[in-house]
C-alpha cells in the first residue's frame, strides 16, 4: 500500500487493507475487506454513541467540546486536560476515578513542564481521558459500579451493542486496549460501513447522536488530537468535509458527510507512518484534499529529510493504491 | 516472521528476510536471502574497517573504547558524548567539523538536561557521532578535504571498497543515511556473509582489523548503544558470545565468533519492535540466549503491558520462524 524509497531503491514497504463504503456496503476495497481488526481508538465515536443516545450527555449538559474530547486521542495539552478535569469535577469525580492509566503527554509544552518539574503525569494526561470521562458520565446515568472498563459492565455492554449495530457484525472478539477499556473486533468492511452510517445518519435517536458527534469533531479538530497531529491537520485541511480518526496499530477511519461515504484502513504491520500516508492518499483519491496541499506533502509525498535537512527518501503509493 | 496477538487474535504482523551464514555462504534462510537492503547502521563495523586497516587508528592511538564508539548507534549519554568530544579535541577538530547533524539524545538524563536548560543538542549527541569521529580520523590520515560524507570522497571510497569486499557483492546502489553519510546496498545474504567473516577473521590486515573491532564491541556493549537498548542488553546477555548491532528501518546483524557464524535480518516494513524480536528469536535458535532469559522476555516473549500494567497482548514467532 505504501513504500519507502531511498537512493532509487524500495527500502521498506507496508501491506494493508482499506475499504470505502456507503450505507449499502463496500464501494471500493484494497487488500482483504474481510480482514478482522481491532479498530482501537479509531472507533471512539462509536464508543461515544451510548453516551449521547442514553440521554446522559444532555442530562449532564455536555457540549460539542466535551463530545469531541470523548472521541479524541488527544495530546494532553492544556486545551485537553483542563476541560477533562473540569468535566470530572462537574460529575463530582476525580482523576482517581479514571481507569485509563497515566502516560507522558505528546504535547511538547506540557511534557516539558512535567519533566522539568519532576512531576509524574496523571490519568487526565492519558490520550483517552476524554473517552473515559464520557464512560463515567454514562455510568453516572446508568447508576452502575466503578469498574466501568469491565467488559461485562453496563457501560461496555452498551458500547458493544452499539458497535455491533453500526458495523453490522457480531464482534469477532475483544481485547484490552492501551487505556484498559475493551476493544471489540470487526472487519475492515464493517468499520467502513459504520463510518458510512455516521456520514449519512438517519432521523432516529441513533442518527441524531451520530450527527451530533460528527458535528462536534468537525467543529473541534484541535481537540480530537492536537497540534502537529495527523487527525487534526487532515481535518483542518479538509475544511469540514471530513472527520479523520486514527487508532493504534495503524488503523485510520474517515467520515465524509458530503459524499455519504465511510473509509477504514489497517496497515498490517501496525506502522503509523504508513497509515497516515494511506489515509492521506485516500482523501486525495476521493477529492477531499488536493495533491499539492502542504498536508499531503507532509504525510505522503515528502520528501523525507534527515537531521541536516537533506532529502534522503520519500514515501510512495504502491502500484494500484489507490488508483 | 513476528506477529502481535491481542485478545486471541493476530492484530498485526511483520514479514521479513533473515540469513545465517558461515564463511562459505548461506547456512539457513527465511524470506528472500537475495532481497536488496540498505544495512543502515548495522554495517558500522564495516564502515570502520578502513579506519583500522589504513593505520589511522594506531597513528592516533585509538583504543577499544573509541573503536566501539566508531561502530555505535549510541544514546548520547555522558559516557558517549564525553569521549567523542575528547576524541575530536585530540584531532584538533570541533563539533562543527562533523557532518552528521544534531538530534536530541535517547538517553533520558542528557535529554532532560538539554530540555530543561532550553539547550539545543549538538552534533556530538547524534547517535552516529562516533562513526563520524572515525571518518574524521581516517580523513586526517588520508589528508583529504572536509566533506568526508561525499560518496566520491576518499573516506567513502575506502568504505565502499571494504563493504564490497566483505559482502562479496558490488553495491546495488547507495542512499543518504540519517547521518548524511552514504549507505551502500547489498543483499541480506551478503550482509550475513560479511558478519560471518567478522566472526572468523583471517590473519592478514583485514582479519586483524575485524578481530579488533569485534573485540572492542564485545568489551563495551554500553558504548555500542546504551542503557535500555536492545544491542547493549542482548550483547550483555550473550556474555561475550555475540556482537549484536541494529540499523534503522529494522535491520539487525549478529556476529558469533565461537560458532563462526554471521546473521543478518531485515523486517520488510521497517518496524523496530519486530527486528528486535526476530534477532532475539535467532539468538535463542542458535543457542546464544536461553528461552527463559529476562532479555528474551523483554524483546520477544512478553507479555506486552498497557499504562495500568495489564497484560494486553504478546509478540509471537510466526510459524516456521525460526524453527
Amino acid at each position: 500500500m505504501i513504500e519507502l524509497w531511498r537512493g532509487g531503491l524500495c527500502e521498506s514497504l507496508h501491506f494493508g487493507h482499506a475499504v470505502i463504503a456507503d450505507a449499502n456496503g463496500v464501494v471500493a476495497a484494497w487488500g482483504d475487506p474481510g480482514a478482522v481488526i481491532f479498530p482501537r481508538s479509531s472507533c471512539k465515536m462509536i464508543q461515544a454513541l451510548p453516551l449521547v443516545e442514553s440521554g446522559a450527555a444532555d442530562a449532564h449538559g455536555l457540549g460539542g467540546r466535551q463530545l469531541a474530547l470523548a472521541c479524541a486521542s488527544h495530546n494532553g495539552a492544556r486545551i485537553h486536560i483542563e476541560p477533562v478535569a473540569a468535566w470530572l469535577d462537574g460529575l463530582g469525580l476525580a482523576e482517581a476515578d479514571l481507569r485509563c492509566g497515566a502516560h507522558l503527554p505528546a504535547d511538547p509544552d506540557e511534557r516539558r513542564r512535567l519533566i522539568c518539574a519532576l512531576e509524574s503525569p496523571c490519568q487526565i494526561h492519558n490520550n483517552c481521558s476524554g473517552k473515559h470521562a464520557g464512560f463515567l458520565t454514562l455510568n453516572r446515568h446508568l447508576g452502575a459500579g466503578p469498574d466501568y472498563v469491565d467488559p461485562d459492565h453496563p457501560v461496555q455492554r452498551a458500547v458493544r451493542r452499539a458497535f455491533e449495530e453500526v458495523t453490522g457484525e457480531e464482534a469477532a472478539g475483544w481485547g484490552i486496549d492501551g487505556c484498559s477499556a475493551p476493544n471489540f473486533a470487526c472487519s475492515v468492511a464493517g468499520l467502513a460501513l459504520a463510518m458510512a452510517r455516521f456520514a449519512r445518519p438517519g432521523d432516529g435517536r441513533r442518527g441524531q447522536a451520530q450527527r451530533r458527534l460528527v458535528k462536534a469533531m468537525i467543529a473541534h479538530p484541535e481537540l480530537v488530537a492536537g497540534e502537529g497531529r495527523a487527525c487534526t491537520e487532515l481535518m483542518r485541511a479538509a475544511g469540514g468535509r471530513a472527520v479523520v480518526k486514527t487508532g493504534a496499530e495503524a488503523v485510520f477511519v474517515a467520515i465524509l458527510p458530503e459524499r455519504g461515504l465511510g473509509v477504514a484502513l489497517k496497515i498490517a504491520d501496525g506502522g503509523t507512518r504508513a497509515a497516515e500516508a494511506a489515509i492521506t492518499a485516500l482523501l486525495v483519491h476521493l477529492g477531499i484534499l488536493a495533491e499539492g496541499d502542504p498536508v499531503v506533502q507532509r504525510y505522503l509525498t515528502g520528501p523525507l529529510r534527515n537531521w541536516r535537512g537533506l532529502a534522503t527518501g520519500e514515501l510512495r503509493r504502491a502500484e494500484g493504491f489507490p488508483a
